[in-house]
Formats: C-alpha cells, sequence, structure tokens
C-alpha cells in the first residue's frame, strides 16, 4: 500500500538545497524536502568559547528556532524557543556537526550555525542538519579563499533523516501526518562515510524488538546515502562557483 | 547627486509582495524592498482577547522578530526578541492595522499577524506594515469564504515608508547604509485614502525645522501612494484567485 | 466650549519644576503639571556605556518607573516596568536629552535620568522630558562647579507637551481623561530654539488630516515655549544659588 | 557623647506622617524620619487571595521599593526589587499589618499597601511598617464611611522602630551612618498595647549578650510609644476630616 | 585489561534499590550504582494535565535536578535545573516511564516522578529511570491498596543503562571517568520483555560502524536484564510489605 | 500534658549529625532532627567574591533548597527555589556562619554551603545551620590539613533551634504539627559561648508579652546548648579521624 503522498517505503521526499539564500551571512543555506523548508546560516565568530580559550582549537554550535506559523496552528515564540525539545534539538545538530569538523584546524574560532524553520511538515531537525552542513562548508571555504584557513578543516560530510514505525510498517523520511501516527520514531545520523553520529530512537507508545531497529537503521542508511550526493553537489557548486 | 545605489531622492526601492508564502497560515506574504525581505504570516483566533471578551469585538496585534542572519553581523536571539525596540515596533504594526479594520465587524477574534525579518536592510517595519496588511486581508477574505463574514471587514489599505534627512537632502525609503548616516529620521504611515495613522519623526542628532518636516511629509505622501497601489494589485490577484 | 478642568484648547496644566527633591542625587526635580507629578534624577557615572569605551565620549540615558498607586487603580509592579510602553517612553527620554547634549565634551561618562511617576494623570513621559532636562543640567552644573568640566555641555534645552484631537477640537496638554477620548495622540519634543526632536503622532482610532496635523503642531509649539521659559527660570535659580 | 546628628541615644529622629500624599489611592501616607522618606499607599481589591477563597476572610499584603536614586549612589531598578533584601522585607511589613488587623472582620477584600522609598538614611522598613498602618487605617476608614463595613476592623495600631549597638552603645532609630557602623541590628515592631509582633535581631559581626539585648528591647519600647503617639494623631486628624 | 574499578567490560557497577527513603511520597526509592545516588519520589495529583483534560486518561510525568555538591565541583543551581541537559534528561524519563504505564486505565491523575540526584558518578539518567519504576509502582500500588484503582496499571517493568566505547574496547556501565574518556555513549532503555523504548547513542569524536552499534547493544540488553530482576525483587517486597 | 510525640515542652527531637555524607564535597553532613533531614555541603572557591576583592579577606555563603517530595504535598521547583522564604533562610543561614568566622584568617576563598532539605517536618532552617556550621569545619580542617591554613578560623561554634508558644505553652524545638498551631514562632542562632548571634521572633496572629518572650529566649537557649554538644562530639570525631 502505498503511502499517505504515494511514495515507497524506503523513499526520500523531494529534496533540494539552495546556496546563498541569506545574503549576508558567511554561509547561508536554504533546505527543503517535501513541504518542510529550514533556512541555515553559519557565522563566523573570531574567538572562541570561554571553556576553550586559550587551547588553539574552534568550536561549532547550533541554534534552532521555529516561525511561529510554520506550523499548521501558531506556535507561540515563547513556547517555540525556550522548550526542551528546542534546546535537545539544538545539542543534536551541534554535535553532529562537530563530529566532521576538526577542531584544532579551525582556530580560536566559534561557528554559530541559525537554523531556522520556515514550513513544519515533519522531519525538521534532520533537515536542519542536513542543510547546516552546507552553511558551515560555505563559512568554512570562505575562510580559505580569504587564506585565513588552508583547507577547509571538515572531515567528509554529515547528514540526517528519520525513519518510523507506521502502521506495522517502517518507513523513511516521516512527513508531518505520519510522524503524528508513528509507533517508533527513529533519528539517524550518519558521516558520508557510513558511520553513525547520533541514534535517537523512542518507541514510548511501542516498544520495539531488534529485529524491526534492524530493519529501520537499514532504512535510514539508506536515505542518508541520497542526502550526501546531494550535498556533494551543492558543496561542488560552491567550489566551482 | 544620484543616490548610493542610484536612486532619485523621491524613489523607492523595487517593492514586490508575494502572497501564500507559508502555506499553512491563513494569510501570508514575502515582502520585500531591495534587500529588505520580511514575511508576513496572519493567524486567525476564535476568541477575542481577555480584555475585550463579552463585547462582541474582535483585536489585530503584531509579533516583530529578527532571524538571527537578517542582519549584517549576527543579532542574538534574545537581543532580537526581548528589546525595546522590538516591543516598539510591534506595537506600531498592531495600531496601523487596527487603524483600517472595523473590529466591531471582525466578531469576537483576534488576528495576529507575525512579522518576520528573513533580511534587514532597513525600513523593516514600514514593509512589515506594508507587507502585514497584505496577509491581514487574506486571512479575512478566507473568513468571508468560509462564510463566516458577509465582507471583508477593512476600511480601506494602509502601507507605510520612511523618509530621511540625509547630508542635507531629503530621501525617500532609506535603506541600511543611508539610514545609519540620517540625520533625521522619519517613519510615515499612512492609508490608501491619504490620511496619516502613524507619525514618528526623530532627530536625534540633528533637531529639524518645520520646513523640512513638511518636505519630508510630501515625499511619503509619494511614496505611500505608489506602495497602496502594489498592495491593491495583490488583494485583486487573491480575490481573483 | 470650556474644558473638563476649564482650560482654553491652547492653554497648558499649571506647570511647577521644583529642583533638590531628592538630597542624594547629583540632580533632582519634581516636575508637576496639573495632577501629574513626575520625580526627575540625574545620576553621574564615571564611565561611558560599553559601546561607546575608548572614544572619548559620554552617553545620557533615561528610566522609566511608575508607583504601583501613582494611577487611578493599582499598577502592579511588573506591569509598570518590563512593558513596551515602559520601554518605548525611556528610549524617547534619552534621544530627547542626547539632542541637546554635547557627548564629546561630556568625557567618557553615563548620565542617567530616572523618571519616576509619583501621580499619573496624563502626559507623564513629557512632563519627565520637561523635568528630566532640568535634573540634567543641575548634575553636569555640578561637574562645572567641581571643575570637571569647563562648562554645561548642552546646547539649549528641551521639552516636551501633547497635543490631541478631541471631540473634534484640537487641545494642548491632555489630562488623562481627555487623553482616554482623543482620537488622535501626538507627543512633540522641541528645543528652546523651536525645531523639532521628536514628533509622535497617532491616530490608531481615526486616521488624520494633513491640515490637523499642522494645527496639532502649532499648539504645541505654542506650549513647548512656555514650558522652555519655565525651564529657564529654574535653570537661572540652580546657577544663581 | 552625643550622637552623630546630635541626638540622645533614645532620641527618635524629628518624625512626620502626611496624609493624602497620593490622591488616587485609597488610603495614601508619606512618612519621614529625619531624611528618610517612604510613600505608603493603600490599594483595596474586591476580593480575596487564591489560598483565602470562599472563606469569608480577607488578606493584607505589602509590596517594598525603592526609586533609583532614593540612595547615596544608585541603585539599579533590577537590585531593588527582585533582592533577597526585598523580600524579606515584604514579608515582614504584611506580617506586622495583619498582626492588628480583624481579617475575618474584613471580608473577602484584599489590602496592597505600597511602600515605596523616596529617600534611604536608615530605617526605612520601620517608617515603611509606621507608615503602612496610617494608610491601611485611611483604606479601611473608607469603607466604613461608604457603608461597605460597621467599622474599622482593627485592633489597635502597629508601629516599628531599629535600635543598634554602635560604638558600644545602644541607640534607638539608626540613621544610614549609625547603622553602617553598628555591631548588632535589631528592628522591632509592637502594637499601641506594648506587645511584640516581631522581633529580628542580628549580630553578623557581634555576638551580644542577653544584657544588652535587654537594653535594646527597652530603647526600642520607648521609642515605639512616641511613634504611636504620632499615628494616633494622624489617624485622629482622619476621622475628624 | 580489568577496567578502573576492577569490573569485566559487562559489568554493571553493585546495584541497591532501597523504598521508602522520603517517608511523605506516595513512592520513593533510592537507587544506588557504585556511587551514584539519585532519590526517585513519586506524587501522584488528582487531575490530568490541561492537554488530556476530560479524557479519561492520566499522565506521567519526570522533573530532575542535581543536589550542587552532587559533583566533584560545585554546580551552581541555576546550571543545574534550566539547562538544555536537564530538560533532555526530563523528558527521557517521562517518556520511558510512560512506555509502560496504561495511561487509560490510570484515570485523569498525573503522576510527577522527582529524580534528584545526591551524588552523581555517571549513568544517573538510566539509574534514575531505573528507580523511578519502583517509586511509579509503589504510588501505583497505594492507589490500589486504597480501593482507587482494581490493579497496577502497568505493563511490565523498564530500566536503563549505559554502554561506552572507551579505549577501543564497548564497556557496560561506565562511571563517570570511564564517560569522560568514551568515543561513543549509549543510553538504552529496555522493558522486562527485552524490547527496546529508547536507544540513545551518540559519537560526537568518532562516529562508529553498525558492528560496534551492535555489540553495544547486546551488553546493554544484558545489563538491563539484571536491573530488571533488581525491580523485581524490590517490587516483590513492597506487595509483600 | 506531653507534646504530640511525647516530649516536655524543654526537650529537642532526637537529633543526628552524620559527616560525609556526598563523599565529593570538602565539607559534607546529613543533619536530622526528628523527620527532618538536611543535607549540608560545603564547597571552597579560591577566590573571594567580588565585593571584597584585594583585602585579603574571605566570604562564606549559603543556599537553601528543598527537594520537592521533602514535603506532605509536593513543592514545585520555582516555589521552593525562587521565593522571599529562600532567600531569607540564605541569608540567615550565611550571617549565622560568618558571624564565628575569622574571615581575615580565610584568606581570599570563598566556602558556599549549600543546605538542601531532604525530609522537612518543621525546624529545617534552624537543622541547615546547625549542620552547615560541621560542614564548614570540616572543609576549613580540610585546608589545615593540606597545608593552606595553619588552624581553623573559627571562633567557637554556632548552631540553632526554635521555640513556639503552643496552645498557651512556650516549647522547644517545635515539629511542623506545633509550628502551624504556634501562635508565636520564634527562632534562636547562638554561639558555643552562650551569646546571640540572630533572634527572629513572630508573633503574626498573637503579639506576645515580654515576659513570653524571656520564657522563649531561655528555652532555646537550653536547647542550643545541647545541639552545640553534639557539634562538639561531630568536630571531635572529625580531628580524630
Amino acid at each position: 500500500m502505498p503511502r499517505i503522498d504515494g511514495r515507497r517505503n524506503d523513499e526520500l521526499r523531494p529534496t533540494r538545497i539552495t546556496t546563498g539564500f541569506q545574503e549576508f551571512a558567511e554561509g547561508s543555506v536554504l533546505v527543503e524536502t517535501g513541504l518542510t523548508r529550514v533556512v541555515c546560516a553559519a557565522s563566523i565568530e573570531e574567538r572562541a568559547p570561554l571553556f576553550l580559550r586559550g587551547q588553539g582549537k574552534g568550536w561549532v554550535t547550533a541554534e534552532y528556532g521555529m516561525l511561529p506559523r510554520s506550523t499548521l496552528t501558531r506556535t507561540s515564540r515563547e513556547r517555540s524557543s525556550g522548550s526542551g525539545r528546542t534546546h535537545e534539538i539544538q545539542r543534536l545538530i551541534g554535535r553532529s556537526l562537530r563530529s566532521v569538523t576538526h577542531l584544532d584546524k579551525l582556530g580560536e574560532r566559534t561557528v554559530t550555525i541559525d537554523c531556522d524553520v520556515l514550513q513544519a511538515d515533519g522531519g525538521t531537525r534532520t533537515a536542519a542538519i542536513t542543510g547546516a552542513y552546507v552553511a558551515l562548508y560555505q563559512a568554512l571555504l570562505g575562510l580559505v579563499r580569504h587564506g585565513v584557513l588552508l583547507r577547509v578543516p571538515l572531515a567528509g560530510s554529515v547528514a540526517a533523516t528519520s525513519v518510523g514505525l507506521v502502521g506495522g510498517e517502517t518507513m523513511l523520511d516521516l512527513c508531518y501526518e505520519e510522524d503524528s501516527r508513528a509507533a517508533v520514531d527513529l533519528n539517524v545520523v550518519m558521516t558520508s562515510g557510513g558511520e553513525f553520529v547520533e541514534v535517537q530512537g523512542t518507541g514510548e507508545e511501542h516498544p520495539f524488538s531488534r529485529a524491526v531497529f534492524d530493519e529501520m537503521l537499514d532504512l535510514a542508511a539508506g536515505g542518508i546515502r541520497e542526502l550526501s550526493a546531494a550535498q556533494e553537489e551543492a558543496v561542488r557548486q560552491l567550489t566551482a562557483g
């Protein structure tokens, strides 16, 4: 049985990565997957955060927000910013980006990636990671072009997608309606080299077996291979540009 | 002498009003004037605010925010939301919209217009007002189409622009660089009928004469006539759509 | 038809400026206009704010508050301090004072003017500006008397009043009851030289024509001439004292 | 050896209680003792606080604040409001007033007494209690005059003063300079009947003996007898008025 | 090579579950694993949270805190409560407990489990889950004993532990020192039936392969079987008690 | 007539002081009096607070908290931390400890004593003081043993208890139920030398006479002698240990 939007269970939504969305940012990406749209902007500050000062290393961190009407009904600004969910997502994005960054080669700098959701139809945090990587790349490429760094201090790319167990079937890249009916929800972050950076699975309403878990990890790996290719293409255009 | 971007002193920047930018909102507009870009989303709640309950009247209010990298250097989320400037702008937008709304014909509803700046190159608050009016119209038109209201409860349109005294000359619709060099800064909100809704002039660094003030008001009136026409065209397409 | 308190439309309420109200402050004024009473206290700090450090310039800023029972019914402390209205007023007072201050001649100092409303019967923000100027003068005069500055670094005085359109008539210096019935509300800040520093007009419920606007500006200019004279007298006594 | 301002050790500073200071409040007092000046305003709300609803009883509570320039150097608004000291004082004033109020005869009402310090030269919390009692009386007298209550539901009056051990001598009603040099600091709240409501003694820097404590309590009792007489006179004029 | 404290790689630290630690709570547990000690207290409120009102269902939620000196160096109270980490942990504990609770059979009640860390030597969040389940059981057993519920509305038990990759070896139940040197960190929550409730793996500094992941899941499953047995024993004593 | 728990009016509840409760703290005590249990942990920071920098002196301060289920019904974390009561208690504990500390011999250090209530059955603030002294002693003894200080910079010990007027009788060391029925409530802090550090008596519902006050002070002095002995024994074991 086809999915709500006609996709196969192992099929991603149409994904698009547009660079240069915010002209003033050091790196800027609009990432779209289906109706989900997230703006990722990279800002470079010429100093490390306090806890790293004087160690010759840099840091990459992220912030996440939602425009009030990114959602079906309005989300108030307070609810959308101070919440536990927001903190959880920000920390996830930050860890994912740092997992592929040579912080010691970045120098005493802080890169902040702002991920702001224009439209939310499920999978905003994984889309944010996928887009944030490209924004980070663009910002670091700028440092190389200005002669500040010798090469882009990244060890491969990182991307993310979600998988779920919906109506007894495992499905890739859930849209909001699928997500709200999912018994199990899994977010997976992987490198272009096929290794895991983060695995967050939750079966609050339906604990799940090892077999289902294995199946979901396979689906995720397949989706992330496609996303990595899309990132590679966007990066290729940046370096060609 | 031409302006920084080649415009005449009485010339607006290229202005574009795109409806339907956020698909889940009751009304949604992307307004662009030059590099300044603001998303305006209208949300309708089926109850009046507390202070109006039981009076058979509705309310229109606004919130304003800036994405951290809408600005040349990153603006932290806290600085961009809780500040006095933000409160001032939100109140201005709300008053402007209410000035043309028949609150008694709106019924016990609250319309909230979220104005979020994607890119800030001067004039974000006036652009927000110009766009917010169209988002409000679209949301109210929806109520008419759903048979909730008999007609759109608006008494004409409202738009806004800025004028400044820069290098001794009065200029219309300042971009950021002009704005930061302006001795006098004037924001004007007017109806399509040519009446004033708000006039906020400040000459912190250079008090100004009545003659200069009159000249600036004339420039503003001219600009707003053009903006009203652009709004009218956007509204025409909505009603035709 | 006379006004609610018997005044002519172009008549100010009785105004009194008393210096030395708070004995510990560098400058201190109680300003009364009708039943409205505001305490203005100037405090000098021997360093510039962060954003000006090292530029050899100073800063003048203001804070505004209301005692809970300054109003007809009690205003809670939270509502009276964190609100958008408070921020708006503080910024207005600060800009007005800076417009007549030679910040470069002030040296790396910050003058903070606290304006606290003891009793609120309309026009508290304009009364605050009128009083704050005198408190500022007194504090700066102290610097001169202590040999810190050669002369008071002020370029003329600044004062403010309100004008409104009430029942179809334009009126000067509205009391609370007039203000709450006004269709248009205009606050004007002017220098003793007759130039505008701030013009804030709002016709939320009734957009207004250019003709009405011109009439209101004339009324304001007349009122401010009287207020400037009262300030001049207060300042004269300080310098004589 | 006489005190810094020439007083005897058992002598209060000149004390003055002026009623009607804030015209809009149900009860309003300016209390002055030496240079210390506190405004006390009583507000009546026609409902009991949540924790008392439906019990037929009322409540008396207090809030305390300081104008930023009530002090020798400016106290920032945040420091002056949210602090532990402020909470401590508010609770003390509230308990003191409730100790003489028949809450069951007050009906389901809340009386809030705002005590705002215009000028602080030591003893602001005890002055606030002394003044707050009179403001409370005036507000309750208003309820009697409007026929809401049969009689003023107060069981005698309550007043307060401070005593300290300064330079080895016990002294009544310390001014700021004495207070800052005091080894022991005692605040005493007593009824007109000579009973204790609150005794708060602290010898942070110098633990004190029972003998010194007894001597201080005697001094306080004497001072409070005088303050009770001043309150009685103020109340007499209110009832005569 | 043995671990820092002499354990085998697949060995839990000594674990102890003591019920009745806080005498006033409906359910109360002190859970200890090695030096880590967490107090879990269950409180029952006779109403559902707002978002569930009127649906005949209940809710289980959790809060998490650390005493300032639970840690090697003092953690300030603000840092320990408002942080993103705290929100993340609270949400994890709540989801874990709800996964085994029949919320529809709980009735319109809210059970809050407070998990407060007395001493933190790694694994506080997983210890909290293991202990919280027993505290929840005790509270619900009380409802059964008071005749409010027919049976304890729990579908099996839930417990948690951590696994890590340290020095190239996978290890069960990391203490703080192991945790701080771990390249990969995995928290696993499982039911007594051997199904997964939550899997949270993060390899911020070292992305990890599927093979390592599988090995870690096996280790976790073994540890949780032991923890389930300890819970069962504690529950057995409660029901016998 | 015996008391609710069979004690005589001048009898303390069973009191126990256990050191070393939190293994990571420089000083750590669990103090129990009846069902009341408080954890006190001393942390040493190698710098003085800002207001003392460069004076060669140290500082002792305290924080106080309650676990949510220390109380009969759950106390929310916000209510338990930000409240006026909490601030009042923290300040009281801090002053009490400083009264016996030679701050000038402590060096530029800050000792923070965290007092966290595990179970609250009345008298938590006085138990906290009694326990905090021992935790402070232990932390300072550590400095001596590490050769940082020559001797423990304490001038005798400090302890505290409560006394109340319940049902017309004065009673020592009130439990929660007695406390909630007390007409007068007195907290007394004394040194081992028999001098007063703090006396806080409040008769909100029943003002009290000098005779009753004297009787309560006598009861307190007797109780504190016993508590001092218990502290002395705990300290003796620490120094022997």
